[in-house]
């Protein structure tokens, strides 16, 4: 599979409702809401954005939170990702 | 035929609610829902769109995802298009 | 009858709900919705508009179309016309 | 009567629903809704308007074509008068 | 009484909903809404409003028509006022 | 009790529905509302306010017209406080 | 636990409805209220947000009043955290 992102978004994979990661972190989301937790799978270029130069600080592999109401969930070969603005990312976990 | 799309702008022709890319992703799509997936079919100049240099990424044949809620439908010899402005395409896929 | 767009504004004659143009394609709207095909009657002189500079890529005569919920309708010597943004005009038909 | 618009803004009085204008053109508009038709009765002097340098484009005298729902109704000595801005004002007519 | 209004605000007395002006301009509101004629009691320095520089164009005394919806009401030593933005004020009547 | 607000803020304490300034003016504000006046109690440091230079022009102590809608209730050690922005706050009373 | 916020947040958890502070002051919300008290756990590294330059004013350990309705919840462990822009913080309480 081969997507790229374009401008200041990332792809994402959404985390389980809870799942512990490595540095034993549970990650806990409601079952009901969109899990707040992801894997970033794809990284866009950044670069002009809406006028704006955007660096971009994500890399594929970072576990981050995102905010609830933001982003774009797609379906692709049968699983749920997020495409998202790296501006709505919150915060990065490890 | 022949439709040029204005400034930031691109045409792009919607994507069954599923289908397989050369590169063998099933692109899903609900049925109920607009479709995400398109292929451009014509891209605008860009130039300065409302106040803001923009430089075209997308480039006719790009297969892309958009947001959902974005574009404008249009029907021209009996096919549906999408005009939508390159800042919310979101993704190329291959 | 001499009707002078101001800024970045162009009055159009909207298409009527399927026609055929010249280059043979025929434009389909639902009877129901507003047309979103147009011709361009008259453009206005562009310029500095809300601060921004403004060029007029459009001229009378183009066939254009128009995001759906865009332009102010007016009705002149029994004929309707809308005046619009040239920023809503989505595409040129040729 | 003296009144003198502030900023970017224009004194307009409203055409009835129905008036033919000195080149013949017949304004209709619905007479249950507000007049889009108006002759400009005084003008701003323009200048530094949010930020943004505007000059005037219009004059005493102009008939003009108005977005429907822009502009601020006046009573003044029992005659209707509409101050707008002259950024929604779309088209001089003549 | 000493109220001095901040950046490009101006402290306005509503007038009556009928009353002549020395010029003799009778000013009409409905007794239900909230009348559009005031006079202007006391002028903000203006300077930098909201990163926009602003020169106030307004000065005690001045009869003025205002935006309906505009500026917040407020009771002193049981008199009505209306403290507003420069740039809500529409016109100057004299 | 040692506040300190952030940017362009300030804190203060709401007044008494009706209360006489010292210099003898009655404030009177709807018992059913949030009351309009207030006096500073502290100000924040300004600087570069979303992207904006502003420069404090209030000092603790000024006795204040606020907009009704504007600022945040805060509970501290059983008062009530309003942390509002320099630019809600209407005018100075004294 | 490692929680690194982006741009210019911060990552806050939230006081009880009443707690004493070390300087004696009672921070009091409303039980059925989410509190308005936190404490600052993590601060990103600011730089250009959205186009803007953003210093950082606040550290791990500060005891902040946020706004009410600003922020998103997140729970790490068992535990709420309000992740907040530093804009969105109101005063800094020791």
């Amino acid at each position: 599979m081969n997507i790229k992102p374009l401008g200041d978004r990332v792809v994402t994979k959404m985390a389980e409702a809870e799942e512990t990661t490595q540095s034993g972190i549970i990650l806990a989301g409601s079952a009901k809401e969109k899990p707040q937790f992801a894997e970033v799978i794809a990284v866009g270029p950044g670069g002009v954005v809406d006028g704006k130069e955007v660096k971009m600080e994500l890399k594929a592999g970072d576990k981050v939170i995102m905010s609830k109401y933001a982003g774009t969930e797609v379906k692709l070969d049968g699983e749920e990702y997020v495409i998202i603005s790296q501006k709505d990312v919150l915060a990065i976990v490890d």
